[in-house]
């Protein structure tokens, strides 16, 4: 990785290299990837046995594939998992078997809309095997016996996933969430992942009041299993994102918390809002991806989604078009200072006090108008921000409050509440360490 | 009655024998009417006499009539209380005289808008007598001497209404309430009266949670007496609504409850946006009919209206032309469909517990997803629904809740709720009777 | 001053006496400013002292002018303050020099955009002299030396400012406050002073609930100074307007108090809203006149601003063109009814309990209905109201409550009320005084 690359080409190229290896809910497909991405970013690497109850269910059966394929009557391999790793129907069972073409059908999932793509399938919680392919060859198949072979294995072993913890001040907690489950999809959610690595490389430099909890986990399974088994670490998150489909050029999505108006929920509009980014906001519903369980009633978390192109209402999404063409750098690196910039406003919401509430105190005097001469991009913003920060700073504001009241960027008012704390006017109302 | 009628003919058949009778506040006409109904369904008549004191108000004298007409100078019958009741002004006091034309004419009412039509006209609290005919025929009339007779008699006896409560589960009650004051009108009011007998029908043969009680009584006068008499059932009353003008085709009308967002105001808009039912939500206002005594200051019941067309906003409204053609068949059995829905709305608003609200518990093994198949109608509704009732059921959530919020039918609610009552996974939160 | 003169009119002439002064935030302007006010309206005139400490600020130096000029190389006087006052930097320290035009230039201010017109400048916290004029004569300056004389003062004095107090039956004050520090300005705000004196002059008639304190000051420092000297009387300002811009014939605005949704912001807001003045409505920002300092933090008053067009906003703002032809008469006097109507609406913004809450009472046997015939211009409205005053009376909602949810005039439902009270129907909840 060459240091001069911006850091989207970096994330583009942490894709590239994931893009061919064929992942499940378990298996050496997600180790093989947690492995790649702790080469540049710090993880450790959990294992939890199948048979493991986890809440309402049980983690299942390590699942392990060589190769797939289909041979036709003529003898030529038709279908080959080697070439593309979304013909076989993930988490699929072995077979090793020659079918005609009526029973083999049975096995065979087509995009009849999308002829040229071959759509992602699963089936976890039903022992079944199979084959996607794209429907234009599908209609092409003659008539005869066709030799089916799926050389998996599903037997104990464990569910992997990766957890890293950046400690920060406090012993709050920030929930990043990605799952790691899917096989060759790109959008889907390799860049999720590319996300959530460089976000903590960039975290990890920074002075931070809250602690940063990284999941890579399988997808509801894996949420599931860690919900399962730290409870109390639970109680610590106070703000989180499902990070998915964050490298697609689209307009940004965000799915609120299920409380709705959580801070994590402001503080992404505000960034979203104040960046004028176009986005579309959608309403908590339970479903989606692994906000699922954070947002279950028992647990109620504040965890919401931000995304790109919304999961399951672009085309590609779960086809073999979602691939390394439908992604590019520079998306990543937008969603990349995004999450950036949520963090920041979660960092920097504090409330402050002015200590000189009576009347308006005299910038002049303390060099706060002249300040303002070139320092700021936008000073007259800059003036009014001073003047917002003091107006509402009686200890039921946040600075994201003033933000939202004010219409002012966030990093106008953390910069103005930042030179006010430099004189005698402002303190922070109880702060935090 | 033919039992092979739909229920809107059969409703309609009863508007057709009420509409002939002269009714009033007091009289033989309310007592026929209610007999009428009595026949098919159960009911208590009760009298209250003249001169009993009512909150402010006082019972007021019994009014009969047995004819009433004018005779033309030329001899002719040109205004015939036979013919239609409207024409002589309600609750008019006795006149046997012979007057110039002039001096009639101070004691005659009509409709310069729609001189065809006959208009309602009432003097309960002054002493008056007059007639009611059409502008036309008011203006062809000759100067001459004029003969008025109106046989009527005022005199102590009885105010009569008709009451009926079918028992629920428990004592807190639905009330439904309809005026039986005014003659031969069909919207305003014999299709209330109409649906309330069928209402009694249909909720009589359910299992019911709430008791419901249905009052066919005299406008305002007629309220204010039961409320006077009833002082502490009033107080079982949890949810009601005012029965009027629901035998027209127009779209339906919804006037809230003083409170404004009260569970019978939600239930209603719920079922009238859910069904699609194309529809007016107008605020409550202290004018209109009962709900001005059951929301006054004192009682503040949660009763709202539900109307087709709103009184007082249709041109036909308290005329002549509020006739057997004015009100369908079709309309009214719709009418009582949405009562029935609201009803059912209100019986089934229960709050639920997800027993296993830590993350999602899985539907697949307990058949939950395979019931889907074939069993309802919207499959995906249904498994959304299914999962919206999981993740709200926190005891802080109502079916109704869910249902708006979801923005899925609440029968969709019911039944997903339902079928979770069948597993392990749900209990109601504090089972009702 | 002529009897015979509309309010208007007799507004107009005050401030056509008052736009020859040349004001400042201290110095003779302000006190002949006051005097020539004070001779029609009662005023007390406080001195405060140079130098005396006031919150954060501390009151400045006396200025007074005698004369200022230019000269120009070929012995013209080409600008002159006794011509127009605004060609003096306001508060400017003397000088009395010969300078090159390139010197001279540095001290000289104009407005390019409106190249007739003279702008208004100030220099209160930082000692400079200098000169504003039209930008066609300042392009039309020939090189060589000119002769400057400003002969001002800034000496040890004091900061003078009016005050009025109407008391009423209770300790609860309404403040409405001027500034008073603009020359020869006639919209911002020689239009607000007339204002306030008429004002005065009216309410000191009434027999009022509220006691009234009006205030002359200069603008930032004057409400810093009295605020500074009166904390505790402060403690009984329940609602307040800051009295600016109300001479143009442009549509009213009103900006909130701090709070937003005040007394005074409903009271406002219903005004304008009932009425149907066209207006704009702003929200709270800490900008703008002294509504800055009463909504600071320490004192969070609810005070707003009542204007026509906003400070600011409009071209002539700040420039000799905010001359007498900018303001009208009738605009005035329209301004001034406004107020007046919201003054209506907080003192008889009552309480009141419906004696007879259970059903309505009898309204005719009151003669309610027949005082209905013609001593009202909207019977029906008037109807409407006494059901609306009736039917809220139940000690949680106010008249302006009730206006704001019946959508009638407050002026109609304070008569209803009225009418309510002389019968057995209505009592005050908790009376005043």
């Amino acid at each position: 990785m060459s240091d001069n690359d911006s850091i989207g080409k970096q994330m583009y190229r942490l894709v590239e290299e994931l893009y061919p290896i064929c992942r499940s809910i378990t298996g050496n497909g997600v180790r093989r990837t947690l492995e790649i991405v702790s080469r540049s970013t710090p993880m450790t690497i959990h294992e939890v046995k199948t048979g493991t109850p986890v809440f309402d269910w049980i983690v299942p059966k390590e699942w392990n594939i060589n190769d797939a394929y289909i041979i036709a009557p003529n003898g030529e391999k038709i279908v080959d998992f080697k070439k593309n790793n979304l013909h076989v129907l993930n988490y699929s069972s072995p077979i090793n078997a020659t079918l005609p073409l009526e029973k083999l059908k049975e096995h065979l999932y087509t995009l009849p809309d999308h002829p040229e793509w071959i759509p992602y399938r699963t089936s976890y919680y039903q022992e079944r095997w199979g084959f996607c392919l794209s429907h234009n060859q599908f209609i092409g198949l003659k008539e005869g016996d066709y030799k089916v072979v799926i050389d998996s294995s599903l037997s104990d072993g464990h569910l992997t996933y990766g957890e890293h913890l950046i400690k920060g001040e406090t012993e709050d907690e920030v929930l990043l969430s990605c799952h790691i489950c899917h096989p060759s999809l790109c959008n889907d959610n390799l860049s999720g992942i590319a996300l959530m690595a460089h976000l903590i490389n960039y975290l990890s430099q920074q002075k931070l009041r809250y602690s940063y909890r990284f999941l890579f986990i399988p997808g509801t399974i894996g949420s599931i299993t860690w919900l399962s088994q730290n409870e109390n670490t639970a109680k610590k998150i106070k703000h989180g994102l499902v990070v998915v489909c964050v490298g697609d050029p689209g307009a940004f999505t965000y799915k609120r918390s299920r409380d709705g108006n959580a801070e994590i929920d402001r503080a992404v509009l505000n960034v979203l809002t104040k960046a004028e980014l176009s986005h579309d906001v959608i309403d908590f519903y339970p479903y989606g991806y692994d906000e699922r369980q954070y947002c279950s009633p028992g647990f109620n978390l504040h965890v919401g989604s931000l995304s790109r192109s919304t999961h399951g209402c672009f085309p590609e999404y779960h086809t073999s078009a979602d691939n390394l063409s439908f992604i590019t750098a520079d998306a990543m690196e937008e969603s990349l200072n995004t999450y950036i910039a949520v963090m920041d406003v979660l960092e920097n919401n504090k409330t402050y006090i002015n200590t000189s509430p009576k009347c308006e105190p005299q910038l002049g005097k303390r060099g706060l108008y002249d300040s303002t001469g070139g320092t700021h991009t936008n000073d007259k913003n800059f003036q009014m921000a001073l003047l917002w920060v003091l107006n509402l700073s009686d200890g039921s504001h946040t600075l994201l409050d003033i933000s939202e009241r004010s219409e002012i960027q966030f990093s106008t008012i953390k910069q103005a509440a930042a030179a006010l704390c430099g004189t005698d006017l402002l303190v922070e109302a109880s702060p935090s360490g």
